[in-house]
This record gives structure tokens, C-alpha cells and sequence, in this order.
């Protein structure tokens, strides 16, 4: 009998890798921080042992869920202003109400509760886009959480920069710090071809060459953004970022809304990632990405939420659903964006597109164990015939019991373990008080 | 001091009528299965007295929902076959699943399943479209649900019932029995213009006027079934069933998917209702509905979730999400679809439909108590800058705590008080297991 460090037990397991392959009665063993083994219960118990072996036979694991753009501090904007026209939105509501709170502390809180919403819905690993990225990067490593956090940059001053020496000079610092970090990987982010000039690309694109990193960035999301960019620069934005040697295997194009057959072939042969972001694109009527095809022209496309000030939630469940819903009706066919792929979009694409897939988004031995355990026994999950497909058509996020990154369970039966969850509703109500005064 | 039935503090009011109102600090008085009061929580102290007195401080009160298009014994076909085409999905799943395992006791749980989910997430009344509805609405009368229930009519033989005659004389009936219940109502419910003849549909108008009751019809849901009925009937499906005259105030449209200028301008001039099912269109890839367009032209628009076997789930907070995020994109407008026009369609317009409106819909003096209670002090709803823009955008089914019809309590702080939750989800998994040999 090998002694491990934790054991669950469970009614179904779902590793991702392979698709479509469900597991029942098996038992996923973690040790060190990682996956040691997967194997039937009966197995298991005459295998190994530890102090900490959980039962969860009413329930399903599955990998963490990747949320591969997100902009956390927003959570803090969560429904301050919806229902308008997008200039209407920026300039009057998000720009001022960034512009007048978006200070260490309100980062800080932003991150925490962000990260609470995440880890309660079985998210284990988020793809950060905003400024400020040391403070979060350290409210991250705080709460043990998994994430690639954004060098972010744009062309105009913001609360955390008010030049572009000043973006690049922190961007360059956190990434040396974290070079070595164990959950916490870094991203060059840009804010999008609109807000950033070719010179500043040059030097994102430099940046991460001499780091090897990903460059994330908003591409596509709108009409006006790929018909402006005609005008400006005589090339649609991605073929722009292409001549200036962006786009490869390390490119995330978040949205990807507006894509015609040209950019679909430019994502492909570059074996560049897009994260899908359906909720946020029908809220903000943004339109329709052509998910399904990029998926045929082989593009790894993955899942995220946007920030919650235009979406208004983290949860990757009913993000899932509505991509499967949404591609459907988007081609025209039925058996587009199928259960099983929708949830491998959740997971393992994302994990692909953070350049991290070694390490997260499946269940298999010596990956880290990041997983999200689903309870399927009640009333809304019943019948059963699928596990699936249940997953992705009627499961919601209040049916996520437990989160563990990385060995670590960061929610352990609905609580969560390193979060006071008292004390940050009330840190919250203080920013709502605050920031209320002024709508 | 007027000793009342039951008194509920609350944290904020909406009653819906009128729209975008939202009362903070209000109590709800109910008597005799009435709204009796409405009233700040101070002056309510000083008026009313009862022993069943509620805090519900951190929550919302509104109307309970209306889910206006439903067939709750599908229920039991949760998940059964998801991701195939319209016609392989109904041939090799729906229609000899339904074949082999509609019997009487089939629907009595699947009914029984579809109304603790509908009550577990909030909603009071729903629109049935179904056979065996002699049985649908026994258990409906039982479990204390409001309901309209539909006398279902095909051309076809079901396990109902053999021919047309014993269709109409079932239907007849039931509306006879039902006709003084104080919370079912009766409609007709004829499949689709493409599974009923003219004569038939004659016969479905004559029960209709004679009782004064609506009809309720799945229309225009496919491209096919619109060029479909201009090669057969030379007409568009609605064109032909207005020449038959069963289009007007009593009409409820269901899907209404593909439809053109004429067809939206013959349900505006008629004062016809939509039911508008966003997930199920979605998910049988039916297509995008044009609902702004629809109340642009003042035609009424209800919400319904389709049966779960084409949804996963009879969910309208999702319904209402998914309508008011799906509408933007649609109509390429951020400001279409307001959340407070989405909640006002899960309510008042499911009421204005079923044409009990006078009774249920929204919360007013003298109306039914039917409310649904929702938790709004968790880290996903905050911050808390708009309950209208939380309830829509931000809040999950299982933040539901109470659900009322007719002032019985039938969900109680998450738990159903008429119906044993563990003997309902026992009896569905007997079901599961039968059904499962199959596949």
C-alpha cells in the first residue's frame, strides 16, 4: 500500500483526453501536487491510502476549467451599467468609473472576488487582461491559483502607466519575477490593434520572443474595428499583426468575431489560438464568431468569459453552454460544437492555447491535479444518461462542490478554504457603497 | 392590526408592473391566497400581524415565473440524445422513446420532475403542450402548480389516443372538468400547421371560441416548415391559419423563428402572442428569432423553455439571460432587450398570453401571490448596483429560495414542501434505468 497524500473517490471521472471517454466508479489519487493515478475504486483501495480520501460518488470530475480571457478587476463593475450602446458604455460609465477607482486596493478586491466567483464554479486557471497586473499577479499567488497573467499595454496613459516606457518597464519586471513560479505564467497583452501602434507591437512582439510567451490580445470583435483598419493601415487587423510577425503558436486572439476566410486560413496555418467569448459578443452585439469553422480549419479555440462588466459573470458552465447552443444555430446544423468538445474547449484547448497543456486542462497521470468535482444527483440532473452532455446542457455552476489547483483544494464541499467568503462580501458591499454614489 | 395569512419582509420588491420599478425595504402581504398589500417594511409593522412572518432581507421579490411554452413530461427524456439533426434526433430517439415509454405513469413522473424543477428555480405557472394531458394536469391540481394546459391535437395516432375523435372528445372533457379550477386553465393545443389539416384546425377554432379559450400552436420554428406549407397550401404557415381564422387575441405563436414582415404585421394587427424559446432554437440550430422586431411592432412576447429534452432544462433565468444577450447580437443593438423587458417577458407577458393576466404576472394589490424569492447576497451578485440588471445578467436558478402560487408555499428556504424530493429523484432514476437498457 503506497501512503498518498489525498484520494477521491468518484461516480464518474472525465478526462478530456481522450474525448468522449467517461470513467464510473474510478478514483483519481494526488500526490505532490500532481495526479499519481487513475483507476478503478476497487483498485485503488487495495493500492493506496491516505488521511485525506473524499468521497464524492454522487458526482463527476472533471479537469479545472481554463477561463482563457478575463479582466478580474471588473468584477467590482459587475451590472454598473448594461443595456447600452458601446461608446455610450466606455465613455461614460467603464473609462470614468476605471479612470476614478481603479486604485491598488480596488485591484486587489477585484482580484479576490473574481477569483472567489472562479474558484466556486470549478475554475482553475484564468488568462488575465488588465492593468495593474502585479497586483494581481500577487492576489493570485496568494489564493493559490492557477493563472497567466497579461503584461498588459495600450498607447494611452491608465492608472497603473501613464507612459509606454512605464508599461513595457513593468511588464519586463513581473515577468522576471515570476520566471520561475509554479502556477503563475506570463503573457504579453496588448490591448488590441486599434489601441497599440506598429512601433509598440514591435517591442510586445520582442518581448515575448526573448521570454518565449504568449501574446494576448483583442482581435476581431468588431465590424468597425476590421473595416477601420482597412482604412488606416490597408490590412484587416490580423493581417497587419501578421506583417509585423505576431501571429504563431504562442498568438491568442481573444473574440475573433469578425473573421473572414483569409483570417480563418491565417490562424490556422500559424497554428495560432482563439478564445471565444459568446456571452460577452451577443451582450455587447458584438456578433456571431464562426466558431465551428475555425474548429474544421483546425484552429485550437478555447473559452472565456471576458471581464463581468459585460457578461455580468466568471462561470464557464453557462459559457459552455451557450457557445454549444450558439455555434448550432451559427451553422445551421445541430451536430455543431457537440457536448464533448464544447467541455474540451473549457479545459485542454485552453490549456493549449496558455502554452500549458504539459502541465493542466486533462486528466492525466503526472499533470497537476486541477480539477472541478460536479454534483449530479438532484433533481435538475435527472435523468442521467449522459454525463456529458449533462455537463454542458444542464449543469449549473452551484453544482460545483469542490476546486483543487494544483493538489490544493481551494473549495472543498461549496466552501471555499483560503477565502474568507464573510469577509469579502463585505469588503465588496464597501466598494458597491463607494462606487454607487456616483451612478 | 390586521392579522393576516402571511407576511414577507424583503430586501427589494419588483413588481414588474410597472416596469423598471424596484421597491427597497418592502413588505409583501398575503391573504387568502392574495396580494393584499405591498408596503414599506416600517408601515407594514404597524398594520399587519401574522404567525407566518418571513425575513427575507438579502433577496428579491417577483412575480413568479411564467414559463409559456413547456412539454414537462420530456423531462424524463433529459439528455437522451443531444448534438444530432432535427429529423435523426425525432425518428431514432424522440418518437420511439415516446412510443415505447409513454404510458400514463411516464407522464405522471416526468410531470411530477418537470414541475419541482420549474419550482425550484421560481417559476409558478407554466403553459403545457402535450398529450396525455388528463394526467398532466392531475398532477398539476396535485402538487399545487398554476398551470394552462393544453388539449393536445395531432393528426397522428400517440399513445393518447388512436384518431382525431378521441383527441377532441379527450380535450372536451377536460375542459369541462377544469372549467371552474381555481389554478388550471385550459387552451387547445394542435401540434403544428404541419401535422393538422384544415378541417382539423376548424374543429380546434370551434372548441377555442366556444370556450373562450387560447390556442396554442408551435409555429414558423423551421425554414422547411414555411416553404413547406407555400408549396402545399400556397401560403405561409400563419397567412394560412389566419384565412382559417385562428389568428387573434387568443393566438400564442410558439418559436415564430423564421418569419417575415407580413407574418410579424398579422400578429401585431390581430394582438396574437409570441412565444419565444431561445435555447431550444438554438440548440435544433431552428435559427434567431427576430423578438426586437416583434415588440417594435407590439406584439407580445412571452418566454418559454421547450420541453428538456430539446433545452436541457426549464430554467427561465437562463431563458431570460439567453433572450436578453441573444436579442443584441440579433438586432446588432447593446440596448435591445433591456432586462427589465426580459423580465417582464418571463411574467407579465406569459400571463397576457394565457390571457391571466388579471390574476398573475406581475406583483399588485388583489393579484395572486405567486412569487418567486431570489437570494442576492452571495459572491456571484455582487456588487449590487441594479437588482434588475443582477436578476437577468447574474443570477443562477439555484439562488432561488422561496417560490409561492396562489399564497401556498410550495418551495420553502430551497425545499419543495409538497413534493419528497428523494422519493422524486428514486422514481425518475427507475425511469433512467429502464430507459438506459434501450440505448
Amino acid at each position: 500500500m503506497q501512503t498518498v497524500d489525498a484520494i477521491i473517490h468518484a461516480g464518474f471521472i472525465i478526462p478530456v483526453q481522450p474525448l468522449n471517454h467517461i470513467l464510473t466508479q474510478h478514483s483519481l489519487v494526488i500526490h505532490q501536487g500532481n495526479i499519481l493515478d487513475i483507476l478503478p475504486t476497487q483498485l485503488c483501495n487495495s493500492r493506496y491510502q491516505s488521511d485525506n480520501t473524499q468521497e464524492r460518488l454522487e458526482h463527476v470530475i472533471i479537469p479545472g476549467l481554463i477561463n482563457a480571457h478575463t479582466h478580474s478587476p471588473m468584477s467590482l463593475f459587475r451590472g454598473l451599467a448594461d443595456d447600452l450602446a458601446l461608446d455610450d458604455w466606455l465613455n461614460h460609465y467603464i473609462w470614468p468609473a476605471e479612470k476614478k477607482w481603479s486604485t491598488p486596493e480596488f485591484i486587489a478586491a477585484g482580484t479576490e472576488l473574481a477569483i472567489a466567483e472562479m474558484l466556486r464554479s470549478g475554475t482553475t486557471c484564468f488568462n488575465e487582461h488588465y492593468p495593474f497586473a502585479k497586483i494581481i499577479a500577487k492576489i493570485t499567488d496568494k489564493l493559490g491559483m492557477r493563472a497567466c497573467i497579461g503584461g498588459f499595454f495600450i498607447d494611452f496613459p491608465t492608472n497603473d502607466a501613464q507612459n509606454s516606457e512605464t508599461y513595457f518597464n513593468k511588464a519586463g519586471q513581473l515577468i522576471q519575477q515570476y520566471q520561475s513560479h509554479p502556477l503563475i505564467t506570463m503573457a504579453i497583452a496588448p490591448h488590441a490593434p486599434y489601441s497599440v501602434s506598429d512601433n509598440h507591437f514591435k517591442r510586445c512582439l520582442q518581448l515575448a520572443e526573448t521570454y518565449q510567451l504568449p501574446i494576448h490580445i483583442h482581435m476581431h470583435e468588431t465590424k468597425f474595428e476590421v473595416t477601420n483598419s482597412l482604412k488606416e493601415y490597408n490590412a484587416r487587423p490580423l493581417e497587419r499583426l501578421n506583417q509585423l510577425g505576431l501571429i504563431n503558436q504562442r498568438f491568442i486572439s481573444v473574440h475573433s468575431v469578425w473573421l473572414d476566410d483569409s483570417d480563418i486560413q491565417l490562424l490556422g496555418t500559424h497554428n495560432a489560438h482563439v478564445v471565444h467569448c459568446p456571452k460577452s459578443n451577443l451582450k455587447l452585439a458584438s456578433g456571431f464568431a464562426p466558431i465551428q469553422q475555425l474548429i474544421d480549419d483546425g484552429v485550437n479555440v478555447a473559452l472565456g468569459t471576458d471581464g463581468a462588466a459585460s457578461n455580468n459573470s466568471l462561470d464557464l458552465f453557462s459559457e459552455m453552454q451557450t457557445a454549444a447552443l450558439l455555434a448550432k444555430a451559427v451553422s445551421q446544423s445541430p451536430t455543431a460544437l457537440p457536448a464533448a468538445q464544447a467541455l474540451k474547449m473549457a479545459t485542454l484547448n485552453g490549456a493549449k492555447a496558455l502554452g500549458i497543456d504539459h502541465i493542466t486542462g486533462s486528466l492525466e497521470t503526472n499533470k497537476a491535479a486541477d480539477l472541478a468535482i460536479i454534483h449530479l444527483n438532484n433533481i435538475e440532473s435527472l435523468p442521467l444518461y449522459d454525463p456529458i452532455s449533462q455537463l454542458v446542457y444542464a449543469t449549473n455552476k452551484s453544482q460545483v462542490t469542490d476546486t483543487w489547483v494544483a493538489g490544493q483544494q481551494l473549495l472543498n464541499n461549496k466552501k471555499l478554504t483560503l477565502i474568507n467568503e464573510q469577509q469579502l462580501c463585505n469588503t465588496i458591499k464597501v466598494w458597491q457603497d463607494k462606487i454607487s454614489k456616483d451612478l
